[in-house]
């Protein structure tokens, strides 16, 4: 469906032009911000929804109990059962070529890894206990990547004075502090940290991990929080952050008690996070170039405003490895994509400042077909076994479901020929493409970063959780919540750049974003 | 506030009429049944609130920790410190004469009791550990009094046979089956019952208990369905219910397993009891006979459906023990009130039928001040002291935040003298009255059960948490849900009666209900 580069160019320019004049007017602005959102939230059937992955029919469990995943579309077990094996479909994602993306810098998948691991939490169990049912999810976009996901483990965290997150600073800034300690018998966990993941999550992440990994590991979060770099960097720039604001507001309140400072500089990061998901990142993936604002109170205006709840297939049309470009450069030392895994080690080397910058310069790997890196085929190979278990119906029933016009073929489908033919010779009708595939195979202008279905599903999920976030509802949200000295630093926020600027050596807010820098 | 008896009555006849020419137009029985409902609903803030009692100010674990209790107001502790002492207060809570209900029959507590104690579950912990902030609810008419308050209580409770519940055949019909057994050391928790209620629950209810209370005590979904005969009634009329429907689906659907049998019919009988609180037990509460209905999808158009999160005022208000009179009859056998609590064995000497005729045709207490008899005393004293230690504001403040007019003095509020003039010696200003006590403190009219703004709270936070059950959903209210079976049993289902005469001996429905029966 991708147009010819010069109609795209021309169509791009006045969209550009549109965009500007109802910027200008305040209004207008803001109330087609209500209508783009509302035109995605509103795409498919609202929550509660009658399926979960508790049971194959309504029951109460799967009307209540979140633990339970939830699902779009009830179970298709007929249909998956017809489909072609599991191998001859994952060879579809193997990369065959380094594409990349047209704009979007290596930065963009730092930040929206490191975003929805936060959320889309199923839980992982081993392979022979695995139900693909349940989840580990708090449904809130809640900041548990630096504040661990409940209650206790966000104390063993805190550094119980100043309002502040436990830190240590190294000579270039402010860090997590290790997770590992040395002891007489090597390296172990830290007894302050017993329980911060659960048993399950923690032997899956460090099982097998070198002494290496677990010596520059940080404390933080959640189980994954040091796989990547980019989960890493993210965890850093947002602990700097959070002190950095607990310190603002203790000199501004110092009759307050590190919970207070703690509690307050806690809503204002994930309101921070809020801004930067909807104004900088979602605003990069949309097709539009348009500032769209979580401006608060609006959700709670619309019948999408219900309970959050994430579904199966949320979590699995955000497996954009394919971001993952073949090779990654930091000062100009190039390695295979593959050095990104738990290597805090490069990251040190590299330096937080340059990782940002060089992050920024580098194009990310291109959304689609034939472009997985090798080392990350068994999560796509996981995924597809993930949606058959699931038996998730196909593609054009999700396009149905979301208000568009079913693929009338494989051609319609792709924009080209040669992956047409090719899930042609796989599925035989595109009535049978299976949904996972589907949303992978979509073509799309060079403008946008991901095809109609997988833009349209991202964005109702998004939109309808991150949106119905309760410190943007009217009610909480003004100073009492975040205190005045919030408010101006939330008021003052509107990029990733203004966070990394504020937390690094970094000024030049130019040089930094999720649309590729030069 | 009292109207003189003549203008009552003709202003009640006026309003008779009125209803009748109302629900003899559907879409406009429907009409003023939404605005009704939306007056109350629209009375206050909506969810989410910027307090619970998880913190007087506002936190990410306030806003999103269930297990933290609601709060409509935040706290005012400089009010609450200034306050008369406790035992002069709850004094003014003493039944000096037996005052009865105008038309409210003794079935309506033994409901009301019931229904309420499956979603206000205030935390309950030792003395010296309470600490009013936590609670157990679901937050959910889920029907836990029958069916348990988790996944794992539900299963013990099942027969895991035909969707049934576990039940015992006795001469006069079906029970639940019993809690404890006989053993060498005499009565015991049967094995397959422990886990069932939380080891506090369990030694606060059970410890002290006398061997026949256990004896005769069922197996039943939470730890006070033994407590009163009006817990047990329910308990079983629900459970005869669940099974009798259950049967009726086993005979439709022949291929279905226990497990769609009982979660079909839980999904039925839940939304029984919804019709029923909605159209027979709200409606009596009603200051208007007017006939209102769960119309399924109706809420979801509504700004108010939000996440439930019962409140620590609405677990309050509700403590309704005047309700209870000075003596009950039952099969001509009058006892004292008191005769009511864990007394399982007049339940079985009279029999269900009985109580459920007798329990009709006789009056409750009157709701107000001088009305609670001394064995429930210190309910009321301990529900005082919570609200203090809640720090919950004035009845005025309340009355504010509920869209009314502050009440201008005590006679204003009580509508005669002698409660004025006890409560102005007490409190002085009328703004200084405490919400608990005023809102007991309230003058009615004869054709009310409770005052202005009890009703109005009562009102808004039963129509904002029932109405929101995802079991009325439009994507779920279908028979995929219920069965078409299941449907025609709720179509045919408006009031208790309906459960009563399908699951006892009973016929005449007229003999039956809670507005009293001659």
């Amino acid at each position: 469906m991708a147009e010819t580069s010069f109609f795209a160019s021309v169509k791009a320019w006045l969209i550009r032009i549109a965009v500007k004049i109802v910027v200008a007017i305040p209004p207008l602005h803001r109330y087609v911000n209500r209508r783009l959102i509302n035109r995605f939230a509103y795409a498919a059937g609202l929550r509660p929804r009658p399926f979960s992955m508790a049971a194959p029919y309504t029951t109460w469990r799967g009307l209540t109990d979140r633990r339970y995943s939830g699902r779009h579309l009830p179970e298709a077990r007929g249909y998956t059962s017809r489909l072609p094996s599991l191998e001859s479909v994952t060879a579809v994602f193997q990369r065959t070529d380094d594409r990349r993306a047209t704009d979007t810098s290596l930065l963009f998948p730092f930040f929206a890894q490191w975003f929805t691991d936060s959320f889309l939490r199923t839980q992982w169990k081993p392979p022979a206990e695995q139900d693909f049912a349940h989840n580990e999810s708090n449904h809130e976009i809640d900041l548990c990547q630096i504040y661990g996901v409940s209650e206790a483990q966000t104390r063993m965290l805190r550094a119980l004075e100043g309002g502040r997150l436990k830190s240590q600073i190294r000579d270039d800034g402010e860090f997590p502090v290790a997770l590992f300690e040395e002891t007489a018998e090597g390296l172990a966990l830290k007894a302050e940290f017993e329980g911060l993941y659960t048993p399950d999550n923690f032997h899956r992440v460090f099982d097998g991990a070198t002494d290496e990994h677990k010596k520059n590991a940080f404390a933080v979060g959640l189980e994954h929080g040091n796989s990547t770099i980019g989960n890493t960097l993210m965890n850093i720039l947002f602990l700097r952050e959070h002190n950095r604001i607990a310190g603002v507001l203790a000199k501004a309140h110092p009759d307050w008690d590190d919970e207070r400072l703690f509690q307050t500089a806690r809503n204002v990061c994930i309101v921070l996070l809020l801004k930067i998901v909807i104004g900088d990142y979602i605003v990069h993936i949309a097709p539009i170039p348009f500032p769209l604002m979580a401006v608060p109170g609006m959700a709670e205006r619309e019948r999408w405003y219900r309970t959050n709840w994430i579904a199966v297939e949320f979590a699995l049309l955000y497996r954009w490895h394919d971001l993952i470009p073949a090779t990654v450069t930091f000062n100009g030392d190039t390695r295979d994509g593959s050095a990104l895994r738990r290597n805090n080690a490069w990251l040190f080397d590299a330096g937080v400042d340059r990782i940002c910058l060089d992050a920024s310069a580098q194009l990310a790997g291109r959304i689609g077909l034939g472009n997985t890196a090798d080392f990350l085929m068994p999560v796509k190979d996981h995924s597809l076994h993930m949606a058959r278990t699931c038996a998730l119906p196909s593609y054009n029933a999700y396009r149905r479901h979301f208000g568009k016009s079913p693929a009338a073929s494989f051609e319609d489908l792709t924009g080209e020929r040669d992956w047409a033919a090719k899930l042609k010779s796989l599925y035989g009708s595109i009535d049978d493409l299976e949904w996972f595939v589907g949303i992978f195979a979509e073509g799309y202008d060079e403008t946008d970063m991901m095809g109609d279905l997988l833009t349209t599903m991202v964005a109702n999920d998004a939109f309808t959780q991150a949106l119905t976030n309760p410190l943007l509802a009217e009610a909480v949200y003004n100073a009492d919540t975040f205190s005045q000295e919030g408010l101006a630093i939330i008021d003052a926020t509107d990029s990733l750049a203004d966070v990394i600027v504020r937390n690094t050596g970094l000024t030049d807010r130019t040089k930094l974003g999720f649309t590729l820098k030069t």
